[in-house]
């Protein structure tokens, strides 16, 4: 393309400090890199707790370097940046960095030595990198690769190795939902609990990352679906989904671990944790069954901020567990989730709620945190 | 014999109230109960916490009625009790009880439709029952029958469901120890991490349980065990056990889980509690492998303590277990526990260093809280 090797000035919803939204000068890729020009990007709820300071865990080497609310970047147009504000940018640490991770693109070039993509190929940028050849890629169980750590660029600029090649008849403004919070639903279920047929789930949370786990979950037989919701407006949507029952907390004098046990005898076989509040994760855990029930924990609490239980219920049998981008190895699996979704019978179309164009970005950030939407797609002029 | 169908008199190590041993009157048994007279009795950890009043968690109905400190009587001599106060016993709720769960003995007497065993059979009385038709004992991957919860008994009297029955050939005064501490360790390798060959263990706490887990770990395979002990004394026969390297986190002034982190670049496979505190039990999750390390608690802590850590330990793939008796269907698996020591290889004699008759009791509970024990048994005369 005619900007390859040419930085690119463009508008970028970057939080340069919380709340402050600002535009960027994107560096051409340097080796190993790949330029991608974003279509459409969708809004994760990881992104609202980003923006507002509250830092859902900023650590680079756990995470494997980028987190669900990392950065990739969003061209557009206008104004470059001064050279002296992007070294600041850089010294901050966890800002500036740029909002939105469930996206999907074009290659608009590519640095030395890249060779699994060329331009013009389009792809999803993944926040979990897969180089394929570290300790944690190799591990069947695994999806938590390091490569990612020290190669990731702010800006449009990825490594290689975090970009998944998908077929191109897949349409961008849907299938950039499968960068983050359907596909980590999904995951969670087939790769981190793997949910039996005839069981129950319990679902903590119905955002899309919720509802996805109730897809998933009726997709792998389970027999009894429960969902859990302070806000019952979301209820239609999780019974379409496949929920059996649906329960609101305050509808409840007890706690709503003890409402799940009783509605289930002993707890449900398999509880997700879809929303990122410590005490909903103990209720999860403290709502698995008795002897053999997992609790997953998906949510991403704000930091510092810590889940407790007594040991007794792991004595007894619960396990407690938890889930990055659904244990899916990123590069490897995502082309197969969208081959999926192309063979029909997925419900992603239905988690696009709203659709706005790029510059209205801040309204999105309102429905957001109104609780009236899933999934708002943003995307940018062709 | 000649007692059937009479109460025995006999003296006990009761906890009527916390530190206060007693006598006591075995009634018959009931039907599908079954009296045993103990032959020899080890002293575990968890009888100690009983004795000292900490409860480590009293529910009956979530541990399977009886917990670890629970009950078996241990007949041999002297005065009846006034019924009146063998009710006063019974509205006390968890005192009193009688102390020592790692025992075996021969049956003495069997109630009304007992058809299992039969006076005069090697038994191994255990604190988890097994039915063989609840929804647990049914379940592949649990131990935690609920049918011991009512017809729980104190004094000798066990139900039919909670004897395991023992080829007549074995010491009893050593498969006495399969009746909990050994098991555990054991099952908390084989049946609830599933530790595979090659694989990093880390072991917090040197006693028994803590030395079972290093037996067993071995025996998987394990190609690296780290023994983790304030009391370097114990690292004589963590070595001989099988352990590779062995740590005192009083040599280190960082905390122990960063200590098992930089020893393995990222965590153990598998770690194991083996102590009862919390703190610890925080530490062992924490020195996980990121991605997919296990970490299982046996310890069994005070009431009202808890465990606590930040998500994103599980986010970033830890697996927080637990065990009871380490997994172990009860009265199914013991006696082939039984069989694999008659076999050879196993090290089970080798966790006895002290025996004393039965009325050295209270030497006993010394010696377990001065450190200086694995496992004292305690006999009967004949
Ligand atoms: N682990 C991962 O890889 C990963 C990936 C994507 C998203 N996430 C996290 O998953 C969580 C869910 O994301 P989302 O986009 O679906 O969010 P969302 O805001 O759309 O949905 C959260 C839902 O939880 C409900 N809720 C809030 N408090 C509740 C409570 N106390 N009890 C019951 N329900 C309650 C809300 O009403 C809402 O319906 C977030 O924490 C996000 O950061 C994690
Ligand atoms: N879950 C079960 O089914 C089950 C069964 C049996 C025993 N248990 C529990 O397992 C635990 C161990 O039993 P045991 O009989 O081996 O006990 P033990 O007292 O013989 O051994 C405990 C060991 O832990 C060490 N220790 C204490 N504090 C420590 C610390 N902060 N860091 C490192 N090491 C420390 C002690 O020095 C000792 O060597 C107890 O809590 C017991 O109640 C549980
Ligand atoms: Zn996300
Ligand atoms: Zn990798
Ligand atoms: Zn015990
Ligand atoms: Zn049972």
């Amino acid at each position: 393309m005619a900007t390859a090797g040419k930085p690119i000035e463009c508008l970028a919803a970057i939080a340069w400090e919380a709340k402050k939204p600002l535009e960027v000068v994107v560096a051409p890729p340097q080796r190993g890199e790949v330029r991608v020009k974003i279509v459409a990007t969708a809004l994760c709820h990881t992104d609202a707790y980003t923006l507002d300071g509250l830092d859902p865990e900023g650590e680079g080497r756990e995470w494997g370097g980028k987190a669900c609310r990392a950065t990739e970047d969003v061209p557009s147009a206008t104004a470059p940046l001064p050279a002296q504000q992007q070294q600041q940018q850089q010294q901050r640490g966890l800002f500036p960095c740029i909002l939105g991770h469930e996206a999907a693109g074009v290659v608009e070039s590519v640095g030395e030595g890249v060779t699994s993509v060329k331009p013009g190929d389009h792809v999803i940028p993944c926040y979990q990198a897969y180089c394929g050849d570290c300790k944690f890629c190799r591990h069947p169980e695994s999806n938590l690769c390091i490569s990612g750590t020290s190669t990731f660029s702010e800006y449009t600029v990825v490594h290689e190795q975090s970009v998944a090649l998908i077929r191109p008849d897949a349409p961008l403004d849907k299938v950039c939902l499968l960068g983050c919070g359907v596909s980590t639903g999904w995951g969670a279920v087939f790769n981190t609990a793997k949910v039996k047929p005839d069981t129950t789930v319990a679902v903590f949370g119905l955002g899309a990352v919720g509802l996805a786990v109730i897809e998933a979950a009726k997709r792998a037989g389970a027999s009894r679906i429960i969902a859990v919701d302070i806000n019952p407006s979301k209820f239609d949507a999780a019974r379409k989904w496949g929920a059996t029952d649906c329960v609101n907390p305050g509808d409840h004098s007890k706690p709503i671990q003890q409402v799940i046990v009783d509605m289930t005898e002993w707890g449900a076989d398999y509880t997700f944790e879809c929303i990122g509040n410590v005490q909903v994760m103990r209720a999860a855990l403290e709502a698995a069954h008795r002897g053999w029930g997992q609790s997953v924990v998906i949510g991403v609490a704000a930091a510092g901020q810590e889940i407790s239980t007594r040991p007794f219920q792991l004595v007894t049998g619960r396990q407690w567990k938890g889930t990055a981008f659904g244990g899916y190895k990123s590069r490897l699996q995502v082309p197969e989730l969208v081959d999926d979704y192309m063979g029909g019978g997925t419900l992603l179309d239905d988690y696009i709620t709203h659709r706005m164009p790029f510059g209205d970005i801040n309204q999105a950030f309102d429905l957001l945190h109104s609780g009236q939407t899933l999934r708002t797609v943003l995307t940018f002029d062709a």
